[in-house]
């Protein structure tokens, strides 16, 4: 099976790495070209436009940022669409909305692709070791032709439906609640430490107390370390949760957490903190209140 | 060593009998004479009031809901401290403020008492098992005393410092995210069933990724089950909430995750709700969409 991968950032890398892997023919895509020429010398055919990467491609596997890319990389000019084989699948793994999902699902039936809306889970270390989580729906026949990429790609596959859009919608509940736990964790051990408590021991407790949330255990070691490289940045959580809001309006139906918390990763954006990790949020509290953190 | 324990509900309860079943000796006191008289029959001494149930006694171990109520039971008419054993220890497990934990340690050395801030994380079922967690602070000789008390009640006791207070600020720090996981996994839950997710799985993919919190896993299940008899009452949170936007108002600091989850609370306790369990405030979210929940 032919498979091209457009966008080769931390998470398409290690993907494209793990089809090769698991025996499948991978074209690479990336604006940088640098990243191109890497990924030609250490996994297979590189490409300098999607069209390019996907000519005869069984499948298209797109791991861009947003839906916008998503739409440019496979529907613009030398998109991937029209160079795939006839019956290919495209898998879209960018979070987006459902609306623009089911958008994308719709433009790939017109130009005789297959579609499945596949967002992913888990950071570039999973990726690169084929054991990412995706919340995959789409046509029966979208899912099956797309089995042996999802297969390489992931550790555990969840089948949410026949509708592209449905896997957008479970992405999108997800990423509420990691927003809202990510700004809580900052809220939470800043206020800690303006109490003059040990920040390091209210790691040790709330990791394993009724408090504890995945982010707490994962963002506040970067609070602990002074470390704002950014392992996931501020920018995705502006995006997604301005996603969320977005749909929770157009639904008629109040966000009030996550329209808060969206207000803390703005004014962390704000500040000059948008491309630093999402744990910059601590920062921003600490900054208002002229606090020190490590 | 001789104990007694003030406040025999769903926590003290039990709490007193793991006291027994470490070898001390216990009496026990409560405003519901009926709880006082299955005690007697049960596990030890029963007594109509704290003095009563004080005299003489080493420890004096409060399980009571606020810092008002720690007050009356300790030094109010009747009150246990100066009926207790000079030289005894007060163990104090309810939540409240740094501040009134310190003032009711001040008022336990001017009546000769030692005093041992130590709120406790964990439910009934650890209670009376003996496995509660324990957020223990206070001065040298006031924790040795405490000792034999703290190890029949904990598997795990933090020992956090030398000043009454900083027990109850981990506390607070940790019922900060407490109240807005919860809160949170509310507002996600209703928001996929808004957007026709099938909940049951919603909770099962988000319980196997980031988005996952202990109270996310803990209350939904009360939500798909439709079950919102108390296992913690609403009232617990608008309290603690309370507390804590309180306390970051005195220490000029914003917490405005904390302050939206407490009007989430306080709606849910305003429509009618308060004495049901916390997970009722995804019904204050349906009840407002017209959603039907199970």
């Amino acid at each position: 099976m032919q498979v091209a991968v457009i966008g080769l950032g931390s998470m398409g890398y290690g993907m494209a790495a793990s089809l090769r892997r698991a025996g499948l023919t991978v074209s690479g895509c990336d604006i940088n070209a640098e990243t191109v020429a890497r990924f030609a010398a250490e996994h297979g055919k590189g490409a300098t436009s999607p069209a390019a990467a996907a000519t005869g491609a069984d499948a298209v596997l797109t791991v861009v940022v947003n839906a916008d890319q998503t739409d440019a990389v496979l529907f613009g000019g030398n998109g991937a669409a029209n160079a795939m084989a006839p019956g290919g699948v495209i898998v879209s793994c960018a979070t987006m909305s459902p609306e623009r999902a089911e958008g994308l699902a719709r433009k790939a039936d017109a130009s005789g692709c297959l579609y499945v809306d596949a967002p992913i889970s888990g950071g570039s270390v999973r990726a690169a070791e084929g054991a990412l989580t995706v919340l995959a729906s789409g046509a029966p026949a979208a899912m099956a032709k797309a089995e042996p990429v999802l297969g390489a790609i992931a550790a555990k596959i969840y089948r949410l439906g026949d509708e592209p859009g449905i896997g957008a919608s479970f992405k999108m509940v997800n990423q509420l609640l990691a927003g809202v736990h990510i700004a809580a964790a900052c809220e939470a051990i800043v206020f800690a430490k303006r109490l003059g408590l040990d920040i390091g021991k209210v790691y040790e407790v709330i990791t394993a107390s009724a408090g504890n949330s995945w982010m707490f255990e994962n963002r506040v070691p970067h609070v602990l370390a002074g470390d704002y490289s950014p392992r996931s940045a501020v920018e995705i959580f502006t995006k997604d949760l301005g996603i969320i809001t977005d749909m929770a309006r157009t639904n008629t139906f109040a966000t009030p957490l996550a329209a808060a918390a969206l207000q803390l990763f703005l004014m962390t954006a704000e500040a000059g903190m948008g491309k630093d990790d999402d744990a910059s949020v601590a920062r921003l509290y600490a900054q208002i209140a002229n606090i020190e953190l490590p």
